[in-house]
């Protein structure tokens, strides 16, 4: 009965993760909102951390006004570390075009989310971390 | 006199943040290593995910061989999420200096350190996250 407990929540945690990461590569501006706590932090590169959901949304209105992303995710681990927090390592690759130059690159990065259940039981970003590996024109 | 626990583990998941920090920009690899868990992960710019000490070893030595760092930090927000579990959000700032080319740049970072308690009741980085803002040839 633990177990089941245990997996469930761990299947709500990755699910999140997943929301997040589709939700981006579509540019589903709504939908990436909806991942993140209302204290929510994001942190990328190039950028200032975006702290709360008013500069969240300007960052990705502003980011993905500007660039076309398609990109794959892989799934590294998910961890549920007390009743209400929990992490996921993911990796992501794919293409990027710069929606006014036009170039393309090819792109890869790592992430690190730091999930938190909310009290209404949904586990939501608290703090998500991106990180670039490479980054080549194509 | 939970209030009083609460703090000592907040000042104790703080003081491994700065312990890493400290020795990161003294290239003191035994110092940095020893801030790790076993099983920690490192992602940072430019490279895949390092994991567990043997790549950490590998991945500190040759950084540290190739760049002269010279970075002071800002601790921006320590919270306990468990009895086990914390984290640590920062930013770094300074100079880089390039050992082959001589190169010097200003560069700022931010960090998010995932901290776990070990069964020895020490807080170590569990997984560790850098991203870089900015870097300029000075």
């Amino acid at each position: 009965m633990i177990n089941e407990v245990l997996n469930k929540e761990l299947v709500e945690i990755e699910a999140t993760a997943v929301k997040y990461l589709t939700a981006f590569t579509r540019a589903n501006i709504k939908d990436v909102m909806a991942t993140y706590a209302d204290d929510g932090v994001l942190m990328a590169p190039g950028m200032p951390a975006s702290i709360g959901k008013d500069e969240l949304l300007k960052t990705y209105t502003n980011v993905l006004e500007a660039v076309n992303f398609n990109m794959n995710y892989q799934i590294k681990e998910v961890v549920q570390t007390s009743g209400y927090w929990g992490f996921v390592r993911s990796s992501t690759d794919g293409t990027e075009v710069n929606k006014i130059t036009g170039i393309t690159s090819l792109t890869s990065y790592q992430e690190l989310f730091l999930m938190r259940k909310s009290v209404d039981g949904v586990w939501q970003i608290a703090r998500y971390c991106t990180v670039m590996i490479s980054s080549k024109v194509k």
